[in-house]
């Protein structure tokens, strides 16, 4: 890290800075300016002594120069990483499509679904069983049932199952019926439930939060990665701007951005990452070309009836249309 | 609501619009305009049917006419809600300050900021035991030890706890030591631990979430209300924008605002709301005169040993000064 | 639009509002809701109307019905527009690509930068001789004499000339130069500036605001279009948002919306929109399955030597490279 | 700045950037980190030289340490500018106020506007003339003859008069009616018009850009300083956020981050700053309180009939209230 003098520092402080950082294990290199004295300190960069140096007499700032994520970077890991999900690699450069409906509704509901993801040429079921719903008075999913009815479809269609996970104590129970455990982008800093799935033996897919910076991303996949699970795939998923055209503002800048950053797989969901069904067409066509190694799609047998976002689902037949567009189905 | 028809919808498509919303039990009135249909249906407006509506034949849009809170609305409960707290009465137009270290470290850490929160005035002394932390390797609280630590050194001083909770096991645990349980900015839509902490018979501390709209943050608190715990203080804490000169944007506006739309008690934090400890004097002063309720305030007997959050602590004769200048101390 | 009456609002206040709705000329409909009265106007809806109406006792809120701008809808023209300059058309369903730097420095440098537009298969030169930067400290352009040497390079490589305005006395000037006149983001609201180019006879790009919803944009474009210039091209450039990993964050979802409300053509610079190097390819080729009508990029002979955002410039073979990948070259 | 290498960069770049540093006229020290190896130069560091750097094999990041503003820091000017305009004084620490409609609109409306505010204690006029609008179907002000009403309505009073000006051929003009020339947020990148007012020998108020930065912002009061008029006097009026219920999020810290980054007094502008009448008098009191030089206020002797922003204008009644309340008047 970088401490930066005060114009005014005197150089008694500049030496009992020298000193404290020496006592902390730092080496360090002092820098004469014309307009400031800048002391560089070698050494592990914790957050903690970035604030404590914050602290002392004469400081004006301390730049940090290294990354705090350290499993999640690609200096870590240079390659990029492959996740295999039975039959199904995730990284490996080939398009990845997971689709379904935003809740799990019915059985019939699941198996149109599941069919039409499987002819379409996708290989993962979508569906969520435990809601997080802005409202108490929304639906909040039918749980254990819904697990029962998403697993069934996959497996009848012989696709893969990705399903969300929203508190703790349903880890065990959510990760029997899902091949991959989706934490939601409000759950992004659910610190104790990153810390449990960090735990299972099972991919995660990690949605990125509503506001969340790349690098508070990047901590929050380190804290999956940090208690053993190394198998993480990011999800951008649109962030919160002020435009009020689209539901989020869809970021795929992210997309190359994470590739140099990380080595972990990245998915898009254009449907939360606008709301809006008119646009998921163009914005997952966008998100492959951007380099996306998959997508998450939300797609319903009936949109006007969904039991929540239906604005945003797909017709299954314009989901087909779609997967055609991007070079599956001849 | 309102239904807008599209400029090009047909007498048909119309006519079936005000059928759906007939058989879905709304009262209905159409009005024709210059370039627009519109109809205004009259009954209960669940988000369900306004996304259905969304979905019918040549409908452009749907806009709400009612706010989707209840139990939190002014127009449930006219008259400003207050809590009252053992000998500490919140929201009866004198402030309530709640002052204290981001993190418990020790006891004696505690012991000093206890007496010196009670020497200058307040009411009540805050401190983390679970610290949720942007890294996995900084540190995250002492758990029930620093439960411990916050309760003694609360009674002997004779203040009241106010401790956060970060997951939905804890709660119990959590409530035992403390007289208020704070929902931190992360876990604002944390539902299932919004859910635990709305069967306490205690008080709930909600601060904002990182980027939260107002709207939300009270569909959060109606989370907490619907479970029966009408005792629900708001805490403004700064929101996320683009500007860096400070930690968050700390949006004043936010309490007139909510005193206009809810019933419930506001809190400020010009701690989090900067994250600079020399710009929390000015905010405090600022949140006063914009009508909090109350602050709170991170405060440390060195905050160059901080474990956490160092450069936002006001120092203890820092806070003394602060508190006399609030009328506080005479 | 729709007036909402407060809940308790009383009859009389209601009938009054009637009344002055009536005076003002607009038709009316009242509607009685179980917790809200509501009143349709019908009619012409100005903003003064709006903010008039709010002010009358009894009311809660009003909410626009129809769109604020006119000419630049789709409604008021359904086919898109496409703008011929000289052989070149824009909005047609061809990509149309702009290529050149930043700022224009030498005769050699333009020379060069056109020469390799024109080989790439590009269409347009662009290139500014009037520089907006945020410093006064910083390079300025070179004015006329700039203008002389981007015009050269163009007439000789058979290239069009984009290049920017950013004061009203510049405008004749300017136009004798170029093809098609740029006003930048900072400008998109300098008003006597949109006025100005509204009275050309020459097509208009219209860069987005730094922080520009949709709607103003399009009210901008408002007002180049009510002046009589109807040939406006709008391009996105990236918006302010909390992500500091680029400049801005390009909103690509931006391009199917204003599909969708405007039949004006959509450009995209994806040079601006993330301000590094690295990310310009992959964001170019998103912003073309995603529709845009053009692009707009950055690059430089010798991006290490440009005096103004060399960062974000491609190098000639990377600009090459990249219209290779687009499909042109084969 | 500060250099930062990538971590496999080599020494022969490592020694060529040291040696390019060298032949720009830079001072430079090494530092060999554990992961990666820094450069810290020292000499005059422009931003031509930072984006230079950037393209040099090996290097990973640029850090500047120096402020890109001098003449607005308070390095260069460590006491606060005190402006003086005939009789009132900004900056010495009492409050002036400035007070008036959005926009002159008639004679007896000035002339009643302006015995209200010097009844009420205030120092200044203010009212638009030149009125930039979102829509160009909206009012956008009397121009000559709207300077020529405030100018009387205030000289009559005993006020001074603020008003603003939105176009470098109007500077004259303007500056000849009023005692403090307004740049509006829509503006303040308007460099054209920023240098000719920079020429002027009267105070300019630069209100904060729509979402500027508080670093972008002392660089376009560098802009005027620069010019050779140092009487410049900074206005906060809210920046754009997500947040819907206020016009704009009024960002009151920046009052106490601008007195530490700069000598210029600061201003803050709560009408615009919330778009919403009730909140005027509760940010105002907060706009005082956390140390603002002075208050521009929105009033209207009847804002049911403004011309523009009458939702946000006080009646001249809740003006003389807010002023006793804040102290004058007794």
């Amino acid at each position: 890290m970088i401490v930066v003098m005060k114009p005014d520092a005197t150089q008694s402080q500049i030496a009992a800075t020298e000193q404290k950082l020496k006592q902390l294990g730092f080496g360090y290199q002092t820098i004469v300016g014309e307009q400031r004295v800048v002391i560089g300190a070698t050494g592990d960069q914790r957050d903690k002594v970035m604030s404590l140096a914050l602290e002392w007499d004469g400081v004006e700032k301390v730049v940090p120069i290294l990354q705090p994520y350290k499993l999640a970077s690609r200096e870590f890991r240079p390659e990029s990483s492959v996740i295999k999900v039975k039959d199904v690699a995730i990284g490996n450069g080939e398009l990845v499509v997971a689709a379904g409906p935003c809740a799990v509704e019915t059985d019939e509901q699941m198996r149109k679904t599941a069919a039409a993801v499987k002819a379409a040429g996708g290989q993962i079921l979508r569906g969520g069983a435990y809601k997080p719903r802005t409202s108490p008075y929304s639906f909040q999913g039918y749980g254990v049932a819904g697990l029962k009815m998403i697993k069934h479809a996959a497996d009848d269609a012989g696709l893969l199952v990705i399903t969300e996970v929203v508190e703790p104590n349903d880890v065990e129970t959510v990760a029997e019926y899902t091949d991959i455990v989706q934490i939601g982008a409000r759950n992004m800093q659910n610190y104790s439930l990153l810390k449990k799935v960090g735990k299972l033996h099972q991919p995660v897919m990690l949605k990125r939060g509503l506001a969340s910076t790349i690098e508070e991303w990047l901590m929050a996949a380190e804290y999956i990665l940090s208690e053993g699970n190394s198998d993480v795939i990011l999800c951008e998923r649109g962030i919160r701007t002020y435009e009020t055209t689209t539901r989020n503002t869809l970021d795929l800048s992210a997309v190359p951005v994470l590739k140099a950053l990380t080595h972990l797989p990245v998915f898009v969901d254009p449907s939360h990452g606008t709301g809006k069904r008119h646009l998921v067409p163009a914005m997952a066509k966008a998100a492959v070309a951007v380099g996306a190694d998959g997508l998450l799609i939300e797609i319903h047998p009936n949109p006007a009836e969904a039991l929540s976002d239906g604005p945003q689902s797909l017709e299954l037949e314009s989901f087909a249309m779609l997967m055609r567009q991007l070079g599956y189905l001849h």
